[in-house]
């Protein structure tokens, strides 16, 4: 009944820095001993979404599991770090009116990268599978990715690293009050 | 960072009182300012399990979804009230080993009424249907139920009120230390 809950949502490209910004903030945000969950698709994919593919359908109801989760946990005083592709506009306005629902604030953070930038990383080995069409239906090569109209926040992670990227978010949610200010 | 969370899984017949008890118990939880989160199949297979029919594998991926979620819930401190049909031993093993992961307790509630009584009832006449051939798959008539051989608590709800399986599910607790005592 004290720390408000919250639904930070990583949206972007594979390779855009998502999980990478998201595991460092976890850390941050511990040290002022918040209540905090991660979630991304290594840790959800094993288990609650393994029977999904990569279809739209499979997709949509992979981050409607997701929205489920993340609701229950933001709603219960937990901040909620979510870092999936999430492509498209209308599950992540889902996710945003569930929270809300449950009196939960939702705060969209666009990670951004280029598809080439993405690519050049190709952190995974993936890029080059996809290119090749040994992957189909890869989120901005072969499928579409939906970047966000309205993010509350923009990691452009191309020109900033990652500490700066995280300073931004802090400042916001210091800002809005979601979590007490470093003394 | 400080009420102990855990699970409280409620498993049993369908008409067994299950989810009586654990709306019931819930408006106590609350009153004493805990963090409650009451999960049911009405809950659930509407959003997150709702691909799911009622087979052993299907069954088994619903409670694995289920433990996923209380798992997480539990670990952060929230009273995690889970009311489940859930016939099989193991799944609800692993819901234990899960939880217990995560250091929070699981406690398992035997909701104990025969399928006579259960068909007596017949809430929401779902038995004479599966006496007659038309629900298939149907636990305690078509399908096995294996009942806990162990289970912390067993509420006979044949010969108890749902105030009587309330005051020694709250006992229980409250001489685990999971819940304060009240004043």
């Amino acid at each position: 009944m004290n720390d408000p809950g919250f639904v930070l949502w990583f949206t972007g490209l594979s390779g855009s820095g998502k999980t990478t910004i998201a595991v460092e903030l976890e850390k941050v945000l511990l040290e002022r001993d918040l209540r905090v969950q991660r979630l991304d698709g290594d840790i959800v994919r094993k288990t609650f979404t393994r029977d999904l593919g990569f279809s739209v359908d499979d997709r949509n109801l992979n981050i409607e599991r997701i929205t489920f989760v993340t609701t229950l946990l933001a709603k219960h005083g937990v901040a909620t770090l979510v870092s999936f592709i999430s492509p498209f506009i209308a599950a992540r306005e889902t996710a945003r009116k569930e929270a809300n629902g449950e009196n939960a604030p939702f705060i969209e953070v666009f990670v951004n990268a280029s598809v080439e930038e993405c690519a050049r990383r190709d952190v995974k080995g993936l890029y080059e599978k996809a290119f090749a069409g040994i992957i189909k239906d890869f989120t901005g090569v072969s499928h579409p990715y939906e970047a966000p109209p309205n993010p509350q926040i923009i990691c452009n992670t191309e020109d900033e690293t990652v500490e700066e990227s995280i300073k931004i978010i802090i400042a916001y949610l210091e800002k809005e009050k979601l979590i007490p200010n470093s003394s």
